[in-house]
């Protein structure tokens, strides 16, 4: 049996995932929740028993129900280690991968996720995202000035990679100017240019609408 | 040398280090960073070199300077697996783990942590905090329903307890009805009773006001 994403075209956390499954290759079938739809198909009571915490992504895979999808995407390389998405061998390298993908999964995204914007209020939510996705940025940065290579960490893609190009992409909604961050703009660009990340983009899932398609 | 943990008493993230620290019995030494006075000491620049994200913790062991606790506390469980902090050859439990952990440390506390909390203004604050650990805990009860034997995930102490407890302190500061959640006050209670879980707590610090000792 293939494995079985449930997933939003546009979710950060979604993505990060397929572009996990698209470098290691694996095959799987993509089951669409639309988060806005009768006030979100995520809090379904169905989709609940998958995920208690009412969020996508949920992965299917080897008799298991996995959420979070750094938990997933650790799991993943645990079970089918290449390509790597870790350095192997180098505890240090490893805990700068997780430092700059929690940097953004913890310390950037939760904070402007959809839940948090409704619960804002609609007058602050665009001044919010914009506030939090820059400051996490202007961090980030300076971390990446110790970290990167061609990458966020070293030369090699990794999980930091994973978590990048998502959060840029709210980045662009939230109107960041992203010519402050020139390593940040380089490394994104760099990524965009692989086969894996091209699949994962939000225009290429099968719950894209047609005018958002590229 | 000993290493050296930059840390607030208070602070869930440095918490959750100074737990996994006397868990592993590592020796270290202490130095306080006041998150409150003169605007924050982490946000120096003399800090921000240690930990450009401006925060606490950061670890100073091996010749490295480690941020970000989830990432800390791998990387001491890496380079000292006894006793350890995640379940050993079981992928799936291992998820379990980082599930729980991130639902705490990615999905709960940055949305309550001191810089959102400032920057939304003193009167939303504590009903904010209050809404976000409420709804995580409601959230996370159900997941320990899947997950929990003695502790968090099965019966023995992980990575996912460490986040486990600063977390309760915060509900408790923001005056959460822990009566909701049964699994979560049963499984504190008794990572309460260890040692290492004394030893870490904030009335146990250097910094901590002798008003505020217990």
């Amino acid at each position: 049996m293939k494995p079985v994403l449930y997933s939003y075209f546009r979710s950060s956390c979604s993505w990060r995932v397929r572009i996990a499954l698209a470098l290691k290759g694996i095959e799987y079938e993509t089951h669409p929740i639309h988060l806005l739809k009768d006030g979100g198909h995520q809090l379904s009571d169905e989709y609940k028993k998958l995920n208690p915490m009412g969020q996508v992504p949920a992965l299917v895979i080897d008799g298991h129900t996995l959420a979070d999808s750094l938990s997933i995407i650790e799991y993943l390389d645990e079970t089918r280690p290449d390509p790597p998405l870790f350095p192997r061998n180098d505890p240090h390298k490893k805990a700068q991968v997780r430092q700059v993908s929690h940097s953004i999964a913890g310390g950037i995204q939760p904070i402007q996720n959809l839940s948090v914007l409704k619960y804002l209020g609609d007058e602050r939510k665009f001044e919010w995202g914009h506030h939090w996705i820059n400051k996490g940025f202007q961090n980030l940065e300076k971390i990446l000035q110790n970290t990167s290579g061609k990458y966020c960490v070293g030369d090699a893609v990794s999980m930091a990679d994973l978590c990048l190009v998502p959060q840029v992409y709210n980045a662009n909604r939230f109107k960041v100017d992203m010519s402050q961050f020139p390593i940040i703009s380089r490394i994104h660009e760099d990524l965009n240019k692989l086969e894996a990340f091209k699949a994962a983009h939000p225009s290429k899932q099968p719950d894209c609408p047609d005018e958002m398609r590229e």
